[in-house]
């Protein structure tokens, strides 16, 4: 403590115990430096959030265009009152009987389509996978998995092994045997391009791919356990696979004996605006045998759930090993998980997504008229790509200009991000009550500030030319 | 929900949503059965709780002797507002700078030695041992893992490979190739006995077995990653390592280029009484690279921790990856972490723990005087084990006895488990409010209960001897 200057003597806001050095200090000091801060060189100490805004220590708001966790909104009142009432009367483990865990079984089930019907509770997306690859291995007693490129799905051993977008930054990693990458069906930018391929089945070409890995993984011996994607992939640059993309994976994957994960962990919920599942985007004959999700489950209280069949939940019950998780399915967690749930019915948040995530994908496309920094702009409901180029020809990653829009923002206080392999993607998974009043916010600043960057590029064409892999922008550095 | 009776109609509890049968039979319908409920003939429906006591839905007490996560009492007031006074300011991620996680590492590094000083927030103690086992690859270049037999380090993938109670009973398991299992240090029931070694040392006895799998670690190419072990197994049957054990331990894998972790997820936070964590009994000399620690932390409320080196953190940060956990140490979860280590503080639970475990391992001993099949007592703190043998020489474990006991127990409102290999072992882990009035309660009842079981055991000999692998017996079945 002796660094840390006496509270009292400093001038803090409600909610602060010390000033922002200090926090930034300690931070520094006793937390893993492999946890990363936002907008590392001036991170931003949020004190306190409410619906789609956040405000920082000095009582300044930043409209949230990146917090898909606080789904119905940040500190939703019913769901704090849901979580606040439960903790005060009963939070154990769900060996014991309890009403809120089949009552959130059910509901949650009853939005699954038919042979999804068995759930297990755990505390986190990553929890999630993982248990889902258990539950796939078990089922079809096979070991290897289908992954796609770019893909993240969580923080666990097991769970980077299958998550390129992680395994790839590791010095000397060598790829599990198990493991096996199909191509991320990006139509945009991905190895089979809709510009290339015109008039073409772009779902069944991507598809055949993982057909192929099949075959790959049947002769290896490993077998196809599963295949596990996003519905829509988020970390890898906010895709949208072709149509009849799923349907044909999964033909293929259920021939090899391998069963089919859809993580819906950032993507599920309503997010689509559509339906509840974004893998019900692909049809309504499209049925995965295990489904994940996570992250708005809880609108920020740890909870996530595996939903199954019923036949591949006999499979792991017949392995004879109990599945015990502390918290999962605990009083409080469902209550919470119930208490979403019936708010996104109550405020229409489906319809409201669908809303205003199509006024918010006609404003983008707007926008790419203008600025010809925008090569694709890509979404359904309230997820929403817009992905920046150097050059609308080569498609080449403008990466720095992205990092260079989302500081900008962030000086005009709006949060956003940016993903995909070359972070040019700049990715908008707001808090489920934005508006059409909050897009038209953001259409108009980013108009702005992409405004401005062609007037730099302008004025510095053509002695400074961009490097060509994207990384690095003379002008960005100032 | 057909077949759900219009709760209506009944007479239900206050909390309740349904009656108990129905809850029943949507558990069965909607939840995996790998997920095991308490005394499964006839489980408990708990509706509220407090302290030390748990209510089910007929209002009928329970006094709690198992749930070590309710530390600091079940809905502890302080802990229940600090959490319910946070998810109403602000409840996000770990990417934006906040007061209540640098406070709450700040507290928890000051409750280490020395080098122990950067913290990682988790949702689990799974998610924690997995991270460790990362940490402990990324910093070594290893690969192997030394683990304990009987071990259980959580339900993810990479845990289960390391966790013999578990592995032990999936049909054809093949143990991994980097895993390495050492003889439980267990000098009643173990490998080596303190009967048949008297005045040996031990610690020293049992280490050299784990200097014997550094060295096949090594020569197999996999060199050793860590040392994994509870400081204290728990699920292995509340086993108390002898004197000098870790000292010797911890020796033989560092000189391998290994790194030692401790799992204190089940018996951290004074919990032993006598310290902070229990690897502190081994000597003040003893310190891990790594420590980790769940489910008292917070209560109920879904938090964990990683505690480890500046050197481990920083080998860690140099690979390159960004390690994310959604809700690790968010502001809501830390609230709750530091208002549990505020209340262990105010009511001097170290010391409460360490009278009452003082108290109950004296009781305990006294009935091990009156009844020959409690063959061992063993615990520390409110971390306490009561081994029933069938013969005190042979030491056959009583197993269908002790299951006997806890449904007993269970009749008498007493909740009690059993663990170990044989399932054999008593265990107390109350919360650390359990009282010297509660420990007379739990002594009375079990000493009726063992004295009932005597004199059935009396009755029928000689003719109903006892079968010989102690897993059936006629008697029990009445």
């Amino acid at each position: 403590m002796a660094s840390i200057k006496n509270p009292a003597t400093e001038a803090l806001a409600p909610f602060e115990h010390m000033s922002k050095s200090d926090t930034i200090l300690l931070r520094k000091r006793l937390v893993g430096e492999s946890c990363k801060l936002f907008f590392r060189s001036d991170p931003l100490k949020i004190v306190r959030a409410e619906a789609q805004y956040m405000y920082d220590e000095q009582g300044r708001a930043y409209l949230d265009c990146i917090n898909n966790v606080a789904h119905v909104g940040h500190c939703q009142p019913d769901v704090v009152a849901a979580a606040s009432r439960q903790l005060a009367v009963l939070n154990t483990n769900n060996r014991f009987l309890h009403d809120n865990l089949v009552l959130c079984a059910q509901r949650i089930t009853d939005l699954m389509p038919e042979p999804l019907s068995v759930c297990f509770f755990v505390n986190s997306g990553s929890e999630a996978n993982d248990l889902a690859l258990r539950l796939a291995r078990a089922h079809t007693k096979h070991q290897d998995v289908i992954t796609l490129d770019h893909a993240y799905h969580g923080h666990l051993s097991t769970l980077i092994e299958i998550s390129p977008y992680k395994f790839r930054q590791i010095p000397n990693h060598k790829q599990a045997d198990w493991v096996h990458v199909a191509p991320v069906p990006d139509v945009y930018r991905g190895k089979y391009r809709e510009s290339e391929h015109p008039g073409e089945d772009m779902g069944a070409l991507y598809a055949e791919d993982v057909r192929r890995l099949c075959e790959k993984a049947t002769a290896g011996g490993g077998g196809v356990a599963c295949y596990i994607a996003e519905s829509l992939q988020s970390c890898g640059g906010q895709v949208v696979p072709p149509p009849n993309y799923l349907r044909e994976v999964f033909r293929h994957v259920r021939a090899a004996g391998g069963v089919c994960i859809c993580d819906e962990v950032q993507v599920g919920f309503g997010r689509v605006g559509s339906h509840w599942w974004a893998f019900q985007l692909q049809g309504e004959d499209i049925v995965p045998d295990i489904v994940t999700m996570g992250k708005p489950m809880g609108n920020g209280y740890p909870v996530a759930a595996v939903v199954t069949t019923r036949a591949v939940a006999d499979s792991f019950r017949d392995t004879g090993v109990e599945y015990f998780n502390t918290y999962g399915g605990n009083p409080v967690s469902c209550a919470v998980a119930n208490a979403v749930l019936q708010v996104i019915e109550d405020q229409k948040l489906l319809q409201h997504a669908q809303d205003v995530g199509d006024y918010l994908l006609a404003r983008c496309r707007e926008l790419q008229g203008r600025h010809s920094l925008i090569g694709d702009v890509r979404g359904v409901g309230l997820f929403v790509g817009i992905e920046l180029v150097v050059d609308r020809t080569t498609r080449e990653p403008a990466t720095a200009e992205a990092q260079h829009v989302l500081s900008r923002m962030k000086d005009e206080s709006i949060l956003l991000s940016s993903d995909g392999p070359d972070r040019n993607v700049l990715k908008l998974k707001p808090p489920m009550v934005f508006s059409k009043q909050n897009v038209d916010t953001v259409i108009e600043v980013l108009d702005q500030v992409l405004a401005e960057l062609a007037d730099e590029h302008a004025d510095l064409e053509p002695e400074h030319a961009h490097q060509t892999n994207g990384k690095t922008n003379g002008i960005l550095a100032h």
